[in-house]
């Protein structure tokens, strides 16, 4: 069943691919194509995602387009200001400008986090709940506030950054930031897989290694693994109750480990959150790869769009 | 010069004296009053309380009353929901509705630190800055936050809950909560003077003892003290990223050591906040005892009054 509202596009760009949904105003996809992104510059990734939209233009009605990208994003403008490696020659790209000259449609773009992070609370495992902490914990650890359904932004862009968090440990890698004692240096992939490594005393492997070897046994890989669930769910805590949420939804890579990794993040956040909070659920992200689409899809309803 | 507005009264109920204002809407007290807290239990602290009120009505018109009191409040019904030693017989006190019917006045009744920073956000450290988190450092360690002028409750009432955020280190007391790892437990006043005790190791001494012998040269009370700022500085960074906010506000007992707590404070919180905020400043607390009663009689606005 398709809701009477707007039909829009979500787009989410990320390193190897990018994804674009016709989504309608229910959050329903209502039909969805990928590409690969082009590994040769930010003009090239618009070129190839113009060439996307028109294709599914061609057989849909589309009144906006929402775009979830990856870096720092000037929500005002639609401008990549900062990116990791991940998009070569990324930062500095006018996505919004040129997706919108390109189109002739609305456009909003931000942070593909918190794309994700709007599917999820409207649509997914935080639908109905009032204000909802998203966490992230992939490659790197990002999150999101939506409080009604509507992205928090903050004075500074960045509400809901939840990578900064200061825990206690050694941690095993830098922070993006550059500091050691922060959340993002002891609880994303890149961290577990490190922490893993040193305390195997083996060279560098990936999480799904870590993960393949505690399936097999290995109680190493899996205090490597439960540490940094209970470490989130200690430090998620404590920003929960300052912040007063009712919910935590959890997604990214690192939480598509399932229960395994839910279930020890779960207990450590009840037992260091402060009593009012103690029943809130601590929940897993619910709509996978669609949740960045359905997300970005509703960054061009008004209330969700950055402000210039 | 006199605002035109309501005039209203704001108390401040603490553990040795309940003090009193008559303060305009432009923040500005016109006469105040106190009383020692009787330590018989809630209902004579409540009759100390009216018997201040008709005091100052008598001299002086008003048009509300707003309280801040130790303990957990409910904002709703004004009923302390609970509360630690600092006033015997205080938890289950129907402060709301016991003022609210011997005075005839709208009453609205939050706790003393939300009063606090909602008098230094709107007339003190923070007028006129849009979103400000709150920290008072005392005996225990507790936070607001208040945007726009207007006191944040969240879903469950511990909006800006400080006290509990995770942080590194090996606690010397427990926090009010019984955990180890949260600030309260290594930053307060009686945190500090405990660890310093312990480093030193002597008998136990308090926090006026701590900064003398510091005044006086010795390093270890030195070192106590600003541990707890830099801690402090550090955790409270990642939670203003995380929230994001354009000031942080401190106030409190241990905070009036001066410069020599706050400045290892704010040297720790701008090299471990994310680099959008990097240059929001780090204020001392301006109004001194004047903040909770202001705050109080601010309680009174209905964009401020909890919700029932």
């Amino acid at each position: 069943m398709t809701s009477a509202g707007p039909i829009r596009l979500g787009v989410d760009i990320g390193g190897t691919k990018i994804a674009c949904a016709v989504v309608d105003s229910g959050g329903q996809v209502l039909a969805r194509e990928r590409r690969p992104t082009p590994r040769t510059g930010g003009d090239d990734v618009l070129a190839e995602l113009l060439a996307l939209i028109a294709q599914l233009r061609r057989r849909h009605h589309v009144d906006g387009i929402g775009i979830g990208a990856p870096g720092v994003i000037d929500g005002g403008t639609g401008r990549v200001v900062s990116a990791s490696a991940v998009l070569p020659g990324w930062a500095g790209t006018e996505v919004g400008a040129k997706v919108a000259a390109g189109t002739g449609l609305p456009v909003a773009v931000d942070n593909d986090v918190r794309a994700m992070a709007l599917g999820e609370a409207r649509h997914g495992a935080g639908a109905g709940i009032d204000r909802v902490l998203f966490a992230s914990v992939g490659t790197g650890v990002g999150g999101a506030l939506v409080f009604r359904g509507a992205l928090q932004r903050g004075s500074h862009g960045t509400a809901g950054e939840i990578a900064h968090l200061l825990v206690p440990g050694q941690a095993p890698i830098a922070c993006g930031c550059g500091r050691r004692d922060h959340l993002e240096a002891m609880a994303s992939g890149p961290a577990i897989a490190a922490g893993y490594a040193l305390a195997a005393g083996i060279e560098p492997v990936d999480l799904p290694q870590v993960v393949a070897r505690w399936r097999a046994g290995d109680a190493v890989a899996g205090r490597a693994v439960g540490d940094a669930a209970e470490l989130l769910g200690r430090a998620l805590a404590g920003l929960a109750g300052a912040v007063d949420v009712d919910a935590l939804v959890v997604g990214g890579g690192v939480a598509q480990i399932g229960p395994d990794f839910l279930d020890p993040l779960r207990e450590a956040f009840a037992a260091s959150v402060i009593e009012p909070l103690r029943g809130i659920p601590v929940l897993a992200a619910a709509l996978g790869t669609d949740a960045p689409l359905i997300g970005a899809a509703e960054l061009v309803e008004p209330g969700n769009r950055p402000a210039a």
